[in-house]
């Protein structure tokens, strides 16, 4: 056995052991450690900026370029950001131990359902060190065991706050082995840790598509993943102009570099000239390159043409793809063929087309006259968020604390015994 | 590409086609396919018979072994059983489309889930024919299109299920391609078939630990699987002995056969003497083997000792292992390291025992003063079963029509943009 596996194979089967302990922890426990780590990281804000300015100076000798070297900071407002979260997942209610749907059966025993931790997490992410505090926190409050391995180029910054949240579990007299981080940067530790079912029930990567798709393809345990988000919004030919304008703008321009960004617009062929030019005069102002379809480029001057590579692509960009379709049915086709499976609206005051939609369209959110930008944890309600899985198995759309449980089987009886 | 390759490849371009189909089928029409099925098998009586008849001999000439011709063998009792099975499915409630937790947010927006089928399932299983019946009626109920892989033993029959399957369905106005039985018996088919992620949506192996295990490794899409029930009851001091007794001897004796039968009895120290003698005595009278652990060796007279191994056996026969532990926190302890995760139960009258065994087991189905042979599908309510899971993600435990199927969160907004 290598070095890097024997250090791996510990690893995890420190994880199991403490996956144990934190799975029968008291609420009042977790939330105590979660505390602590706010409080502490507060404390070693010193020592969190010194060890990222370590980071810094060597991504700068490394070339890393500019979007990779902003991730990687810490600055004091993320750090604010990263307590805030610590004392918000302290607030949400623990979903453990939750018993639901509890009822007699005519053999006379009571079946239900109790909320259990998934047991040892495995997460892998990219250059963001405010990550291994997001991720160690939703995870402990969801009673899980959580191995963490962040981006090599910030393995000073995520050590600090690693050393923080170890403090932290041990304060509130926990192990700190219910969160641990890599704190090697071998390039087979990631191979290593996705291939150790016996010691690691689930893996979460978080990064680009090339990453996700590497991980998905070389694990050994379910991987809960999350791949692109294009997002598609289709204006009905019964659709509220008014409305369908400003939901079509929010989505495209209010953030363009989020998942849940829309990304290819359908227009009803009997409503396209009557909304495309106001909405298209819009989207020019505000600096969005629209890629149409040749019937779009009739009504509306001097677009660019859309090639079929156009209705798979995420931009994260001020660009858009724009498609005329005869109707509902047609959009539903489109959506089902390109979409990634995450976020698609329509618009639309026509009842039976609303709930057609929302049926027939098969992505992990599906929404009526509503803009796709709402789709994120925190708009649901989830209380925070670890990722928005576009996998069908488990867990589907934002996941939360409950995305991280399980349901086993419970059964009360009194003696019972089968006929 | 070979023969076999674009076999599969077009069975499942067939399939995910199909799954859009069933997918947005009303609730009578998936009924009226299930009860043409069970119509047309009725009258198919002598065309399944005379299948069957082929591969039983063919099953004589390859000297296929008892158990597995009995597992192969159609009886007129087994066809109506199918008959029946495909009638109570018809009855049972179409979980797609179920929208839950519809709640308004802050911002307006009303957040829900929708319950969705999952896609297609690839189904793999071994000789029984009857399978092929009672896993296309679950799938098609729940909105999934199928393919199905039966062992090549049974090939006959399981074509001849199928025919009356694709009528079934045609008469419904549904496509044929719902329900879709491999018609050739090559051996890559397996590997094909759980490799096609575009195609295929999840995997469910039913067969040997082999099986399970071999597909599991090699799949490339999520696998709902089961493997071993090593069943366990811990008797503690606080237990009613008489109870205690009855759940005993009822968990081990009342089925020897099933994933749910009783395997390792664990009794607390300063009860066993109470307890052990009357119970061993009905095991013995029964037949059943007793390896014991040294203390209960001293305690009774004549018993075989168990060995490591011993604590790790799904025995699926009249034998037991049993052994003394000091209390309820042993008791766990040996199970969440020995079990299979499958069923588990505690005989106390103990409140907080019972509150810690609950909480504390790791297993898919936890009981107090019950019978492990309850965990089963049909006991818990779900009208049907495919299996039981042992995984922890999607499905833990028996597996109805709810775990079929997934939830896709829905949105409704009147023009709501995000600020």
């Amino acid at each position: 056995m290598s070095d890097i596996e024997s250090y791996m194979q510990q690893l995890g089967a420190q994880a199991r052991e403490a996956s144990h302990e934190i799975a029968r922890a008291t609420t009042a426990q977790k939330n105590a450690a979660l505390k602590s780590i706010a409080r502490l990281i507060d404390e070693s804000r010193d020592q969190l900026m010194a060890a990222n300015k370590l980071d810094l100076e060597n991504g700068v000798e490394k070339g890393l370029d500019a979007p990779l070297m902003d991730r990687l900071e810490l600055t004091e407002g993320r750090i604010d950001s990263m307590i805030e979260g610590l004392n918000q997942v302290a607030t949400l209610d623990d979903p453990v131990g939750e018993i639901s749907d509890l009822k007699f059966r005519p053999s006379g025993i009571q079946v239900g359902r109790m909320r259990v931790p998934l047991g040892v997490i495995g997460i892998i992410y990219e250059s963001r060190p405010n990550v291994t505090c997001e991720a160690a926190s939703l995870c402990l409050k969801s009673g899980n065991a959580t191995i963490l391995r962040g981006g090599s180029e910030a393995i000073h910054s995520n050590q600090a706050i690693a050393s923080c949240i170890a403090s932290g579990l041990e304060e509130a007299g926990l192990s700190k082995h219910v969160v641990q981080v890599l704190d090697r940067t071998d390039r087979d530790a990631v191979g290593l840790l996705i291939t150790m079912p016996e010691f690691v029930d689930v893996i979460i990567p978080r990064g680009g598509k090339g990453l996700i798709e590497r991980i998905s393809n070389d694990a050994k345990v379910p991987v809960i993943k999350h791949l692109d988000g294009n997002c598609h919004l289709y204006i009905d030919d019964k659709a509220d102009i008014e409305k369908s304008i400003s939901v079509a703008v929010n989505a495209k321009t209010q953030r363009y570099g989020t998942c849940c960004t829309l990304e290819s617009l359908l227009v009803a062929e009997t409503i396209a000239a009557e909304v495309l030019p106001a909405l298209f005069d819009q989207y020019r102002e505000l600096g969005v390159e629209i890629r149409a379809c040749e019937k779009i480029r009739k009504i509306y001057d001097g677009l660019e043409t859309a090639s079929e590579s156009d209705w798979e692509e995420e931009y994260l960009a001020p660009i858009i793809s724009a498609k005329i379709v005869s109707d509902v049915d047609e959009a539903i086709k489109h959506i089902n063929k390109y979409s990634s499976q995450h976020t698609e609206s329509i618009m639309t005051e026509d009842y039976n087309r609303a709930q057609k939609f929302l049926r027939e369209v098969d992505s992990s959110s599906v929404m009526i006259n509503t803009s796709t930008r709402f789709a994120d944890g925190f708009e649901y309600g989830l209380g925070a968020e670890i990722g928005i899985s576009t996998d069908k198995l488990h867990a589907r759309g934002p996941v939360g604390l409950e995305g991280l449980t399980s349901q086993k089987y419970v059964v009360l009886g009194d003696g019972h015994i089968r006929q």
